[in-house]
């Protein structure tokens, strides 16, 4: 396995990129789906941000370092990568409270509706957001199986909320037939795409034609984007619905004119009507250079490597007789940047493995995470991974005390 | 005045905290109460939080590095200098969305009263933020002048939002008497401590004795906590409700058992409940630092330091036989870390001074502004800021066209 690897990293196109990232010696990274890598240009532009534009600059870098602009300027190197137009998106508070202004605007734009679709197992505060609404008396949760989502969509439906790649099974939903299985019931669609923005292609406006694609989307910073823990997030909102779309979240930073510092709030023209607080100048600094380099790889190219690494994972633990439950699709085309397998002792298996320098991740309670992030990840990572967790099952060496004692942070 | 500002300098008990920061050559800045100065530790604790912890702890620093307790961590740091328990602050989202979540909170804490009560010119995002809930039905926005407070508190009202330390006149409410004038009225208070928090003493707890203090607080990060451009903001929720506390951002930070990935929301017995989205870690880690330093000082001599700062110029602006409209109250007791005054030509005028490195700034429509950031600026800065100010308008440079062209940011 590791000749083959060895013959496919030299054939790769991006095998220049991973140079491009700081990885830490003696670790293979594959969580790259939780937190991206720091690209070594980040370090740099931070310390430009810090002790330039910060230190030096000060309050005049509103004007003359282009603060003021950070949210629509990283938004706008977000778009491409979804399917979206520069105009369409901004980088703005986390995925969790964009999820809550676009929810609530939705439920605006239909009134007498009160139904948010979305499915069991979703990622938590994509279902979380839709219960604080709910809280409110605004809105009622509706949970249906992946399988009898368009049975569900009825009259009452409001929006419908899924996440397009599952964030424990990669599993990926087909964008098209949703959005239209939506709007034929009158619904809009808000796609979450923290597990597919610079992962999956993602064709947010031509998913379906003549200007009846998605309607909404957030997605994660942190992730493939590579913006740093916590990096903000960003919300899409079709260009069509921008001159009725009222969210509850109306800070100065949404205003039409914020610097004129009216009692009245007037909503911005366009996307910016989304932005709330004043933006969080470090964090978009940081997602910037990582949006800028996935975005000079290219999606495209992204999603190929991706699918490629998995599948070399997926066949190498056949060839090594390793038989594990895999909870993701067999077909790379069906799932997202990453492999899942259940087993009963998951977090052990997966603290072993991190002893062993091979960081995957757990997710609870029984699903063992492998992420492919492409712009970084090597074959031979792959092929080493795979005979790691081999050895792992092969010894037993999980059933060792200290893997089975659970951190604050699983 | 110059050298009577040298002699202050000399025998002033934080001079040296100066060159804890990182103050760019040639410039005066005046403008801390809108973005506070870099700390130089900063610099250094973000090269270790980009490098070392995302590089290269990567997934493993939510755990070793400590970044899942960052919230708590830099709120509990931040509740000495407001009056509050360390386990009833934490740091968060922006100051908008803060708002929010707490105003929100006190809804349905007093079911039946939907009036928020606020004055008219409270900084923008305060207003918006209730008319935010207004649109959604939930709330009714209801503005008394600051005088007329008192018996605008009916039956109605579920909840006092007041900004502290004014943004535009630096006049400080009362906050005692109008705690009790809410309480009195059935209704509970939340206090924006924006342009307090770190210059002048605030006491959320003690204000009022015996467990009957402010309820809710929210504040900034970036002016006296030196934490960065668009620096993670905070909220204070008093213990007493913290069982009761129900606010809609619901998100999975907030949920008591976040890693559970329960499809059902169940909020964190404590403050964390005021959680939503992943904490931004880049932001929190630069507020940590600039928390740590202004902590390190003592709100009690910085607020000194500030008296005596702003009494200074003020003092010497007269002496220098300037006429200007002065807004700010005259007692330095009665007003925050600032100095504004009012002239139609405040944009040029502010413009000016930049142009001769007096960083001050303007608010609009007629508003110049001089903050007196305690932890670094000296007597000398305000003895040639006056003197600077003098020649502007003596010579009436500010008439250039230049001057008066406006930015985005102004």
């Amino acid at each position: 396995m590791l000749d083959d690897a060895r013959a496919r990293d030299a054939a790769d196109p991006l095998r220049e990129y991973r140079a491009r990232f700081a990885l830490p010696d003696g670790v293979i990274y594959l969580d790259g789906n939780s937190l991206g890598a720091l690209p070594t240009a980040t370090a740099e532009r931070m310390a430009q941000a810090i002790r330039g534009e910060w230190g030096e600059g000060l309050i005049r870098s509103w004007n003359s370092a282009g603060w003021i602009d950070l949210p629509r300027r990283v938004g706008g190197k977000i778009a491409p990568l979804i399917g979206a137009a520069p105009d369409e998106t901004i980088a703005c508070d986390s995925t969790s409270v964009n999820l809550f202004k676009l929810i609530a605007a939705a439920l605006r734009m239909r009134p007498g509706r009160k139904a948010i679709l979305s499915e069991p197992g979703n990622f938590p505060t994509d279902l979380y957001m839709i219960a604080g609404l709910e809280a409110q008396g605004l809105a009622e949760r509706r949970l249906a199986p992946r399988d009898r989502l368009a049975e569900a969509l009825d009259g009452d439906v409001a929006l419908l909320l899924l996440t397009h790649v599952h964030y424990k099974t990669g599993e990926v939903f087909d964008m098209a037939a949703l959005t239209r299985a939506a709007h034929a019931a009158g619904a809009l669609v808000l796609w979450d795409l923290s597990h597919s923005a610079g992962a999956v292609p993602v064709d947010l406006n031509g998913c379906v034609p003549d200007g009846e694609g998605a309607d909404f989307a957030v997605g994660c910073g942190y992730k493939y984007l590579n913006g740093g823990p916590g990096a903000p997030a960003f919300a899409y909102a079709a260009r069509r619905h921008h001159a009725a779309l009222e969210q509850p979240l109306t800070g100065w930073m949404g205003h039409a004119a914020p610097f004129a510092f009216s009692d009245d709030y007037a909503p911005a023209p366009g996307v910016e009507r989304l932005l709330a607080g004043t933006p969080p100048i470090l964090g978009l600094a940081a997602l910037e250079a990582g949006v800028e380099l996935i975005a000079e790889i290219g999606i495209e190219r992204l999603a190929a490597k991706s699918r490629a690494l998995s599948e070399f994972f997926r066949i190498g633990l056949d060839r090594l007789g390793i038989e594990l439950d895999l909870v993701s699709p067999t077909d790379p085309m069906q799932r997202g940047s990453q492999l899942s397998f259940r087993h009963p002792e998951a977090y052990a298996i997966c603290q072993a493995l991190i002893a062993r320098g091979v960081i995957g991740d757990f997710r609870d309670p029984d699903i063992l995470r492998f992420g492919f992030a492409p712009a970084y990840v090597a074959f031979e990572d792959v092929a080493e991974a795979a005979r790691h967790l081999a050895e792992v099952l092969e010894t037993g060496e999980w059933q060792r005390d200290e893997f089975r004692e659970r951190a604050a942070v699983t």
